[in-house]
């Protein structure tokens, strides 16, 4: 694999030191598809909230790749049982996980037809900078990086090294969305971690010593998800965000030429698959300019969606106990003559697919080695783990509406 | 003063926390001239190189404000001898100081006629909801702030915390560039900093006991002007832009109707200054998709910059030791066919307005309050600094080029 | 309450700076005894493992007096309610609570007929430098500060902010142990959970939204606990400490004067309680030099102790399933010609007085404050902590003994 | 080289962890003399001072081995150039380079007729364990080791490793004892620095792109200088105990037998080299036991600065300007009855054999490596170095004496 004229480091704030020593990963990087990233936010709608947590998906991808280049370097079996080719390969596919991303992440998805991992894949595999690339490299790698990302590359480690319980990839934004944000919460000992991680048949395992780094790890995703991930001004962000989208499609199925003006939105808006090009021209600059210009739509609903978003006129909330409280508040925003379509949205938490972790049938686990060489679900093996897992999920039931009605609503 | 019904917080990584407690600054920083500066970067062109360093002019006023409340809050004389009013005043500039900003920073402002402070000062003053929330509070509040943003604040300690030597502006953004960019060099003890300062005689002075907070606060920014926002790929970076925005200028000169798809820019290529409505709409998401337009542009030197500013396909430098040097690579530039007005540019950091500290005739300077109550300027106490002062400045000429051409040039 | 001339400030890594204002707290700090604690450390034993972990109970005094003088000026229930003899008599309490300590923490006070508290409250209200700095002050003084740390002041919320489950104590040894081992573990949110804290019905309580930062908080216990408190390195040194005071202590009953180069332990070794006078010349240095004259006595079993306490040769040690298991190792122990009295001993965890967090019946709980003003104790609160409070205790029984014999007992 | 098992890690706050995975640097560590380090404190008087900065000799060791172990694993030139046997006995001579020292630092090296290195010396080449465990290894380790501490190996680049100007022994000691005072002065980028040294004609060079991080180093030193290393209290306390031991001299002359109590200092006493079995048993809990039995001493001026010592009560001081003011200072301790040879005494730092960086004739220098090969001395490569060298030293004369004259000498 061709090296780097020189070693090249990037500076980084979670890991020190990001370092490039394959050529291909260096000219990865330069691409255009990955410079783009550089322009969609990796919090969706959490920086509304937590100011400072402005970083893109272009620095956390970097950290991936770092993570991911330290497992391959620094875990002895990998170190000794990994190809050269696998290795850049899934060094690869850590840097170019998240390469499908349109803007505002799970918001636009909910529009999307194409979830970004499939869009990721057709970025690798089809006419791209980023395809030349690695086709120059090996005509095999484009689509070994594919299966990675699609959790379906034969040596099986290598997809759980960039999305299985133990990934780089959430260890990655674990901390550096926690290092953004400014809160304490996602820290985890990542030293340790990969210290103590070890393989046993074909399954990344944690040494009985590093349980406790498991165990802070799971409680930072914990914390995380319910300080950052969940926070509802981020939830309404993103709800808002979501009837936002819901509006302009509902308008451009009756009337595409009303919509003429934000041509970037489009290929979503017709409920088709983007091509690569559109896609690339999709990026959080185009989607915000486009936002930008429906704050003087003549569809009152649509300017007023878009001022809100762009001016971070948020939906308050009211936690509610069942279906009919929720209800009730419904009514009053239809009363107050809003469009109930738009301007009101539940939010159910323990409906959300998220647990800290969670024993999988399926055996997508968290393994724990023991020093007799048994291996353990981690929820067998760790007291506080079993006790997460029987809990039964907070309940958490929210009603949004626009801030003026909060008064009412109280009532 | 009316303050807001609880005190409000909002987690920030330099300060811990930002405290509002008057509802004027709560309502500035939820009015949409201050939510714009989400969408334009603190760095112009320094996240090129460090990746992370990816935070908004919003989170850094913020930052600024926090500064100015402690010092208003935390230093005697201040807490004692401003009136609620100029408490209120002060930190409103603080927060309101970089409203004028366009994207890009200081590329941008090098194609437009008006600086960034005064269009700060026709937001203040002008019908804007900013304009609207001062004056609602009283009449004479705009002016005020505006004042202290212009240094002409009838009381000179106002001006002098929100832009003298000692400002909270350079303080929050020293610390806040640090922390992004992943460096440790601009770190300096905020914490003693405030603590040491004092007012004698109208002037912001520090206590001799701090004098190595100050000192180490020189060298932090001594080494961020180096390290980070003299760095020549941030300086490519922002040539490239610059060479842009004047290819721009001769197009639209000619034929302005050949950019139309790019009306966010005309104000700026008009030569004229934009009203503030165009300013607010001329944010980087603006900015960032009126160059997307560009790259399919039909003029090819604008279209090849726009793409290369867009993927970070940065010129290429050259270390020159004098005229000479720099007059053969502009000649193999142009024998390359390139349009030397474009694609090549000079640097030449001495001639740059900045050295760490210099002492300066006209009073603004860093004062150094003895423990006998005597007042010397900073160099005078200060052997360091005085060495710094002395010292001629490092001479630094560098020529910017296409990539394609290293070859040729290092021959 | 009579002030510095000036406030004073002491430099520390975990708070930043300790605030002095009150002249009483100031002379207190400069006690003989308060100096004393500069040569007792913070961790029996714990040191031992973690190198770095080398700091004193004075600067752990400082750090609970500096939580509690934040508690009592930022907490606005606090701030309004107490009367300022009250304040200065909390935060004395906080910097005194530990000033009856003896050396090496815990395996001292086992051969101990009193307790640290009661040897506190004697120098408090005995005849010593603390004692007089106090009274002078108020002749009721120093009962107050005793009342709070024997937890029976009238008003209860004082005693809780020095010793209850959400104590200035605890706070800051978790923090200070987790900075000094170089852990991540021990740490939490201390600004917001003092920003929750509330008072009702004379129970300080944290509001709902600062329960993640409590959550936190008790893990960081469970994490102290398991990885430094617990460590089993730690426990051998402390277990053999044990063993070797009880090796001094048989001796000297039977003949005393074998011990007279020792006398620094006489009051101890005599099953006396000693006097304040006694307790302050044992100090760890003398312990320590005690221990070193030891090393060569003419005891082989106390000289053995002796050199393997100071030259750190630790016993190891064995997890065993059972009390049946155990009593193999011990007999091994035996056969290997071991006096097993001093040469093996088990270490059983669960037994141990410990668990993050359990419900008390007498009340002495964390309570959170519920939006509505409704006050539920935390495992009612919190899932995760419930949990917690629901698993059975982690077992683990350890059998200790020399290293030389690990071979043989692993047979 | 014998391996260790398994390598070992030590949790370390500076480093994160310290490797070992030679069997005879792990037998060193656990050796008797390098445990006795644990009892001696790594900063003389500062932690007086600074009361978090208790870290000892033993954790500054490690960190010493540890950055020598990095620089022999990550710099190419040494990774590459150095035999097995040289690596090993370099990262032993950073472990053990601190070995012979005696309690207290300086202030105790003052009354002895031998310097720390060459206690150290006797340690490595005498009977002692360390010895044997060395010689165990390579008959001819001792004296290898031995010859880098004294600054004479044959191979030169060795000791400058452990001692030169770029010397893994400042390195560690100004992050750790920045770490634990808790100041920010001490930091640099050990990163950067490892990463861009050289070797270049057997001296240590670094590249020129790692300049900043240099100098960010001689500034850290710098200011640990003048804000901790030189701090007036610092000097205080190490002056009362230079004081107390001369006063223990002129009584031993006259009749040893009158300090027949503190043994522990007989041989210093008496102007001997003490035998390494003396100084093994003269660590900081002996002198400090030592002290305390002085606090009674029948010679009133010994109890008294024992006393003062252990209760820490400081000297005052005062700046004075020129010899005749400090004359007048002298008078006024003589008239108020005390002693001067122990109750007096001056401190003139600009005489103190420190400045944070001189240009050193005999080739002592730091050297950068020009990215054309060229080497220059650090003056002349770096401005702000330059200047630092250039400007005179800060004269600082000061006077210390009993703080209960301080108002009449101040009149």
């Amino acid at each position: 694999m061709k090296q780097t004229a020189e070693p090249k480091v990037l500076r980084d704030p979670i890991h020190g030191y990001i370092h490039v020593s394959e050529q291909v990963v260096w000219d990865c990087i330069n691409a255009r598809e990955m410079q783009r990233l550089r322009r969609i936010h990796q919090l969706g709608g959490d920086f509304q909230i937590y100011h400072a947590a402005e970083h893109s998906r272009f620095s956390h991808s970097l950290g991936v790749y770092e993570i991911v280049r330290r497992m391959v370097n620094e875990i002895k079996e990998l170190r000794d049982g990994l190809s050269e080719f696998e290795k850049v390969t899934v060094m690869l596919a850590g840097l170019l996980h998240d390469i499908g991303h349109g803007p505002f992440s799970h918001a636009f998805e909910a529009i999307s037809v194409c979830s970004h991992e499939q869009y990721t894949v057709s970025i690798i595999l089809q006419d791209t900078q980023i395809h030349r690339i690695l086709a120059a490299v090996d005509a095999r790698l484009p689509q070994a990086v594919a299966d990675i990302i699609t959790y379906s590359h034969p040596n099986d480690i290598l997809n759980q090294m960039v999305s299985g319980q133990l990934d780089a990839d959430r260890m990655d934004y674990l901390l550096r969305d926690a290092y953004f944000t400014g809160t304490s919460y996602g820290n985890f000992d990542l030293e340790r971690m990969i210290r103590t991680i070890r393989i046993d048949k074909q399954r990344l395992c944690v040494k009985q010593s590093g349980i406790h780094s498991v165990e802070d790890y799971i409680m930072a995703r914990y914390h995380m998800y319910w300080q950052v991930y969940l926070h509802p001004a981020a939830r309404s962000y993103e709800g808002m965000l979501e009837r936002l989208f819901q509006r302009m499609k509902d308008i451009y199925r009756k009337d595409a030429q009303a919509l003429a003006q934000v041509g970037m939105f489009h290929p979503f808006l017709a409920d088709r698959e983007a091509n690569v090009e559109e896609l690339f021209h999709l990026d959080e600059a185009a989607a915000l300019y486009g936002l930008s210009l429906l704050r003087s739509h003549e569809d009152a609903v649509l300017a007023d969606l878009a001022r809100r978003v762009l001016d971070r006129d948020l939906f308050a909330y009211l936690t509610v106990q069942d279906e009919a409280q929720a209800e009730r508040v419904i009514e009053k925003v239809k009363q107050a003559r809003y469009d109930s379509t738009y301007y009101v949205f539940c939010d159910h938490a323990s409906q959300m697919p998220y647990s800290p972790y969670q024993r999988n049938e399926e055996g997508h686990n968290i393994w724990i080695l023991g020093e007799d060489g048994t291996v353990r679900e981690l929820s067998m093996a760790s007291d506080i783990v079993h006790a997460l897992c029987r809990e039964k999920l907070k309940e958490d039931r929210k009603v949004y509406f626009p801030k003026a009605l909060l008064e009412s609503v109280m009532e």
